[in-house]
């Protein structure tokens, strides 16, 4: 009997990304059911497998957890990646919390309208350079440490690596005021367990493609 | 010295509202310091108050807690609101989740076109009646026990009563088809600290108004 994790999702980044940058950086190998119609999302609505009728969803360890953050923060639990007491856990928290805002604008940039992706990518520019980065650069150059918070990998290091991974593929000098980020980005992408999901044949998701888009529109929409 | 926690934000519900509801629930006094200019926000952002530039924030425990969830963590996990174990933990966690979700949709309520304001509360009483109120009402009815998890309160008991409660300003008759969050809504209101924070002179803000709406903009639009 498998005791893989199992993760609901259609067969693109979207809202379970992070979950699956977050298992692979953990070690954890899971398989996927890809959502591809809206039959199949009803299939399980109908069968009381999704909580608020949404996914992602994630079978794991005898449940069914739905909601992104829920499902992060019970992996980060699980696998020691929220610090080692409730200072650090909060830091860590805080740190999610702001690169998922940012993470979030790069999750809805392909539904966007086609005149207004380009002025989002501006704005995503923008936030990530004005708003985001500043923080994390500045606290990697006064601790001096590999990782963000407690000198160990946290789910902080995890998304953010994945946000910055994703900002670059559109805007690939983002990174070019803040050197210690630079710096960060190989580190961390060089930890043998995300080394290896950053590798072809992973399960790492590409960029979201026209395709990506329809299916999401087929699933989803009334 | 008071070592009482700060809350900055505008003197209106907003996001800041679920801190002022779990901090009283769990019996913490507190003080407010609002928002009311441009000037002020620009001050705490000038001065490295604010991580991510924005609002809320709560200075507690020699910190600077911004980010409405990483506040709500960090509160809930100092006041035991969090669960026994993981198991509990996750479940609060995404019950907080869903609930916030729907929360959400009543605080950016009051900033829409006045056209799209009445079509918006048809939105959320369906969003309530046929997504979200059916799993609280489902895990009462179930369980037979007064609180969402554990038996205990939890943040999940707080973040639903006080979306219950907003709802039901707009929509009086939204729990009519779920007894046991009738039950539930008489009970939790009736814990002494939460009764406290529902009567006349509590901390607990009032319906968003002109005015609030109106300052929210001074503050926040550039």
């Amino acid at each position: 009997m498998s005791t893989k994790p199992k993760l609901h999702y259609p067969n693109g980044r979207g809202r379970m990304e992070s979950v699956r940058w977050v298992l692979a950086a953990a070690g954890v190998e899971f398989d996927e059911e890809f959502l591809e119609t809206k039959e199949q999302l009803q299939k399980l609505q109908d069968g009381n497998h999704l909580l608020f009728q949404q996914v992602p969803m994630v079978e794991i360890d005898g449940m069914k957890l739905v909601q992104t953050r829920s499902i992060l923060h019970y992996i980060a639990d699980k696998h020691h990646l929220f610090g080692k007491d409730l200072k650090e856990r909060t830091l860590i928290d805080m740190y999610v919390e702001g690169t998922l805002d940012l993470l979030e604008l790069l999750i809805m940039h392909p539904f966007l309208k086609p005149d207004d992706q380009q002025k989002e990518v501006v704005n995503m520019a923008q936030k990530a350079i004005i708003r985001y980065f500043p923080v994390f650069e500045k606290v990697l150059r006064e601790h001096g440490q590999r990782f963000l918070v407690g000198n160990q990998l946290s789910l902080a290091d995890i998304i953010l690596l994945q946000t910055i991974l994703a900002l670059e593929e559109k805007i690939p000098n983002v990174l070019s005021a803040f050197p210690h980020l630079q710096e960060f980005t190989v580190k961390i992408s060089n930890i043998p367990t995300i080394k290896k999901f950053l590798e072809p044949g992973s399960k790492r998701k590409p960029p979201p493609d026209d395709i990506y888009v329809r299916t999401v529109y087929n699933i989803f929409m009334p």
